[in-house]
């Protein structure tokens, strides 16, 4: 259940210092090969961090030897001293890593943090950590790697999908500002099929297309999110191409759907699927709409199956972003059809919005593409942490 | 301070018995000429109401003769019964006025309705509340016609501008749900000036776009929002239109202030000015980016100035749609710079975000266009209200 299932790597987690309460901070994953390929996903916030920065040029070569993580701060908006902290982070990786007989580059070293944005990280410590995690390398060490990545998440997300004699095993953290472009997250990914430089990237692109991109926790993206794909080709299987992809987006979903599942504040997950849309596109756009709408999300906080603001929400998007007509609309709330023909329907009483697991379905009656947008209800918690404590 | 300050309307606010607190819910508004001019923008929600299908009809010949408002009801996804329901009420409207001697036809009746989604509305009450409402006009009904729009609004907004020898009136209710392409709300804005109906639809509009389609407290776009101009023409004076335009934008403006700072469950006002862009819309582009940000709106309740949330907002603004460099980004909350150059500006601790009113300022330092969205902040009263009751 963590990234070191897959052959080929090694990963620990420790505690550094940067983080106030004393837990673990600091992940490092190093891929032994043989192969080295990787593929990221990035933010696409005109505004990111220094590791952003730093990790797409790092995986402009498709090499990805190690990945240094950190909790405790972001290296958001901490301009060119910032990203000399991320260069200088990446170099210790490198020399540490190669003071241990490993064949290692810092620049085929990624880094990701999280955490606070505009404040400058606390080097030595940090640096100390790489030093530490070095040391605690260790082929079961994902599990410690998965616990030094953690913010306001309280459990850990791990998730395995095997193939026939490869794997995949991935690690994600983020508990809130999750959103399209992607959820603000880290994750990485390792496998040890052997895969192409080019599969890498363009599986990677297609998993994170209908799982990160499609948890929309309060709508706002940040400054961070990354996700990488390592692969050792340590189990010497190449595998089908599909069942690869189909692995991936599994491990994605998953993980995806645990982020979800731990919110900040939230007390129902909510999926929205959009059926019966001329394309894809247009289908996830009408689901995004609702899953932006704070006056639904509060309705499901109290349990209130109101399909008037679901049909609302569908309304705001453009005719040529989503072709429909709007009189046809039918809504389905936990399996009751509540609105049909965008008026009432079946007798909301039915609904019972009790779980945490909340299905609304939304039929457009205008083609045969459909989506699944996945958010949280806006519960008092929700304002509660957002309000409380700076982040 | 109403839509009976100028000269040549009349106006009542009765109790018909639509809300269960007894309070005034129907309103009626007659232009008595001698022009009749009128002119109307409604929601771009293609989810509408079945009174902005009609009044969108009514309007279409640049010609009201009348106005009937009702809270208690939006009429919203209520299918062709809702929509026979409001040709009736402008039907007997007319037939009332008729009998009191005025020449009025239903064609020339705007209806506006306001309440909650997916409910017909009690059709024997409200056309007994246009016959109270008709026998009830005055010269002064003004603010009953106020009183009779609100529905969670705690105060009524009125606005009055004086030109010379010609004055514009306006009211408004809404109190949640506002939302770009239009405050959610109903508005109507008399004159006695002497305008052309080409005049009235054209200033209407450069008056709503810089006003009502400002102010964004949710980001939820309503089925009922409409802005209504009448113009009686009795003053006898043709206003110069620069005058005439800023008269109505002054009510407009004041209206839709009125309208953020009565918004559900709201502890502070705040306006995000985008300054130094290539364009006004790419101002109100990156504006409303920053104001639909509910994690900048959490951290404003919780009185904290926190700028990473602002430019990380700002920085999901696409590029085509406006263009900036990310790295120049300057924030000032209230006076104090607290960002400069996308990292650490003055210190934070000298922003006091205990008033009401809050100002947010970016500079995106790439032109001299300029524009402001005024929204609120996200409370823990924002998630009861719409949690907790139906609407």
């Amino acid at each position: 259940m963590s990234i070191t299932h897959p052959q080929g790597f090694l990963a620990a987690g420790v505690v550094a210092g940067l983080k106030s309460t004393g837990k673990k901070d600091v992940a490092l994953v190093v891929n032994e090969g043989p192969l080295h390929v990787g593929a990221g996903v990035f933010t696409t916030n005109r505004v990111f961090a220094a590791p952003v920065a730093w990790s797409r040029q790092v995986i402009a070569d498709s090499r990805v030897d190690a990945v240094i993580l950190n909790s405790g701060g972001a290296n958001a908006s901490t301009g060119p001293e910032g990203f000399a902290d991320t260069h200088r982070t990446a170099e210790h990786v490198a020399e540490v890593l190669q003071a241990a007989g490993k064949d290692i580059s810092a620049g085929d070293v990624a880094v990701c943090s999280t955490g606070l944005i505009g404040v400058r990280l606390p080097m030595e410590k940090l640096l100390a950590g790489v030093d530490s995690a070095s040391a605690a390398l260790s082929a079961d060490g994902g599990d410690d790697a998965a616990h030094a990545i953690m913010t306001t998440d309280t459990v850990t997300k791990q998730s395995v999908a095997t193939g026939e004699g490869w794997s995949v095993g991935g690690m994600a953290k983020g508990a809130g500002m999750l959103a399209p472009g992607m959820a603000t997250m880290l994750c990485v990914i390792t496998t040890d099929a052997v895969i192409t430089e080019e599969q890498a990237s363009a599986l990677l692109a297609e998993a994170v297309r209908t799982t990160f991109n499609r948890v929309d926790s309060d709508g706002c993206m940040s400054t961070n999110d990354t996700v990488l794909l390592l692969a050792s080709g340590a189990s010497g299987v190449t595998p089908d191409e599909a069942d690869f992809q189909a692995a991936l987006t599994q491990v994605s979903a998953e993980l995806s759907r645990g982020l979800v599942a731990d919110a900040e504040g939230a007390s129902h997950d909510i999926a929205v699927t959009v059926v019966n849309a001329t394309s894809d596109d247009a289908a996830e756009a009408v689901a995004r709409a609702i899953t932006r709408s704070n006056l639904f999300k509060a309705a499901i906080f109290g349990q209130d199956p109101n399909w008037g603001r679901v049909i609302s929400a569908a309304g705001t998007v453009p005719e040529d972003v989503a072709p429909f007509d709007a009189n046809l609309l039918d809504v389905t709330i936990n399996g009751i059809q509540v609105c049909r023909g965008a008026g009432v329907g079946d007798d909301r009483d039915l609904v019972d919005l009790s779980g945490r697991e909340v299905r609304v379905e939304v039929d457009l009656h205008a083609g045969d593409a459909s989506a699944t947008v996945w958010t949280n209800d806006l519960t008092h918690d929700y304002v509660h942490e957002n309000s409380a404590y700076s982040s």
